[in-house]
C-alpha cells in the first residue's frame, strides 16, 4: 500500500477568506486534520477554517500544556507524529492546520522534522501574519533595497534594540506582554512615532490602536508593532 | 456618485492556486483590472490569474520601461493613477494584480501613495515569495525567537555582509545578477554550506538547485536564497 501524504496546510492569518485555492482543495480531499489546541478548549485554528470543513473528518487535537518546558512539549510532538504516522501508513491523506504559514514561525516545523524522513510532506505557503498585519495597517512593510527585520518580542531588550538601531523596516511579532519593554526601546531609538501597532489582524477582533493607547498587559500574543524608517516605505 | 473601491489583490508566487478565495472573489467581481507588464510582451500577474479571470474586464497594463530612471517610472505611475482614478470616479470598482503580496516589496505602494488619500484603497494580502520558497525548499524560514533578516541582493557587498553576519535566518531576495557578490559574502562567513537556493518558486519553471551549480550570470531576478545559521530551524 502506498502511504499517505502529510500536509502543513498554510490556512492565513484569520479571515476564513484568506485560505489558498489549494487549501481549500486539500482541506476538501483529505480524510484525516490535525492541528494545534490549548490544553483545553478550541483550537484557534480549527475555527479559521471551520467554514470550509466538510462533516466527518477524522480529527487530531495536538494539545499543548499551558506550562511549555522544552520536554513535555517534545513528547506532545512525539505522540502527535506517531498517530499521524498510523494515518499515513494506512494510506490515508492528513492535513495538519497552520496558522498563517507553516514556515513563518510555526510549529509545524516540530512536526516536520519528525516526518519529513520518514513520509511524503508538502508544505502548502499561506498568508502570513506579517503582510496581514501590513494590509490592515495600511503601510507597506518594505520597499526597494530596504533591509526587513523580523524581531520576536520575547528577547532581551538590548538585543531588540541593538537589531532595530539600524532597521530600514522591522516587525516586531509576539509583542503580548512585552509591550513596555519594547515601547521603551522604540522611544530610546526615537522610532515611537514611525510605529504602527496591530492585534489578530484580519480576525472578527481585529483592533488598530496607536502604542500610547495599549496598557502596559494588554497586547495579546497576536499582536504586531510594524515600523519603518522613513515613515512611509515609498518616500 | 459612490466613487469605487481599489484594490491592492495579493495574487500569490505563482501557482495559480495559491490565490486567496477573497482575491478570487474580488477577481470575479471588479469590471477593472490593472496589472505591471513589460514594455512589450505578456504581464506574469496576468499570466497567474488567467484561469480565474471571467471574460470581459476592461484590463489596464502598465507598462514600464526597460530603463528605469527614477522619473520615467513616476511618470507610468502617474498615468496609471489618472486612469484608475477615473473609472473609480465613475463608481467602478478596479483591482491591481499584484505577485505575491502587495506590501512585500511590491510596486503596489506607488498607487498606493498616490491613491490613498482620495479614494478607498483596500489591501489583500497573499501568499508571499519569501514563504513560497521556504515551502519548496523544505525548509522553514524562522522559528522560535529567531531574528529575520530580508535582504536585497543589489545592496553593497559590504552592506550585505555586515546584515548577515549576525543572522539567525535570513532570505536574500532579488539575487540575479548579483548572484557572484552574494556567493563571495556567504563563502567568507561560512554560510555557503546553509544556504538553499531556488528560482521562480512555485511556477512552472520551479528550479531548486545548490548554489554551486548556479552560473554567474544564469539567476534570474525572481531567485532566492534562504539561510538558516543552525542548520535547521528546529534544530
Amino acid at each position: 500500500m502506498t502511504a499517505g501524504t502529510l500536509y502543513g496546510l498554510g490556512i492565513g492569518p484569520g479571515d476564513p477568506e484568506l485560505i489558498t485555492l489549494k487549501a481549500h482543495r486539500i482541506l476538501q480531499a483529505v480524510p484525516v486534520i490535525a492541528y494545534p489546541a490549548p490544553e483545553q478548549g478550541d483550537s484557534l485554528a480549527r475555527q479559521i477554517v471551520a467554514p470550509h470543513l466538510p462533516q466527518g473528518r477524522m480529527e487530531i487535537a495536538i494539545r499543548m500544556p499551558l506550562v511549555v518546558a522544552r520536554f513535555p512539549a517534545q513528547e506532545v510532538y512525539d505522540a502527535a507524529a506517531l498517530e499521524l504516522g498510523e494515518h499515513l501508513q494506512a494510506g490515508r491523506d492528513a492535513a495538519v492546520l497552520c496558522e498563517g504559514d507553516p514556515f513563518f514561525y510555526g510549529s509545524f516545523m516540530y512536526l516536520f522534522g519528525r516526518m519529513a524522513e520518514k513520509f511524503r510532506v508538502e508544505v502548502v505557503p499561506g498568508v502570513s501574519s506579517l503582510t496581514a498585519c501590513a494590509a490592515v495597517l495600511g503601510a507597506p512593510l518594505a520597499a526597494r533595497n530596504d533591509v526587513l527585520t523580523v524581531v520576536p518580542a520575547p528577547l532581551p531588550e538590548a538585543e531588540i534594540a541593538a537589531r532595530l538601531k539600524d532597521c530600514d523596516a522591522a516587525a516586531i511579532i509576539k509583542v503580548g506582554r512585552h509591550l513596555d519593554k519594547v515601547r521603551r526601546v522604540l522611544e530610546d531609538l526615537g522610532l515611537s512615532a514611525k510605529a504602527r501597532y496591530v492585534e489578530h489582524a484580519t480576525m472578527a477582533k481585529q483592533n488598530v490602536r496607536t502604542l500610547d493607547q495599549v496598557g502596559a498587559d494588554a497586547a495579546p500574543y497576536f499582536s504586531m508593532i510594524l515600523i519603518h524608517r522613513r515613515g512611509e516605505a515609498w518616500q
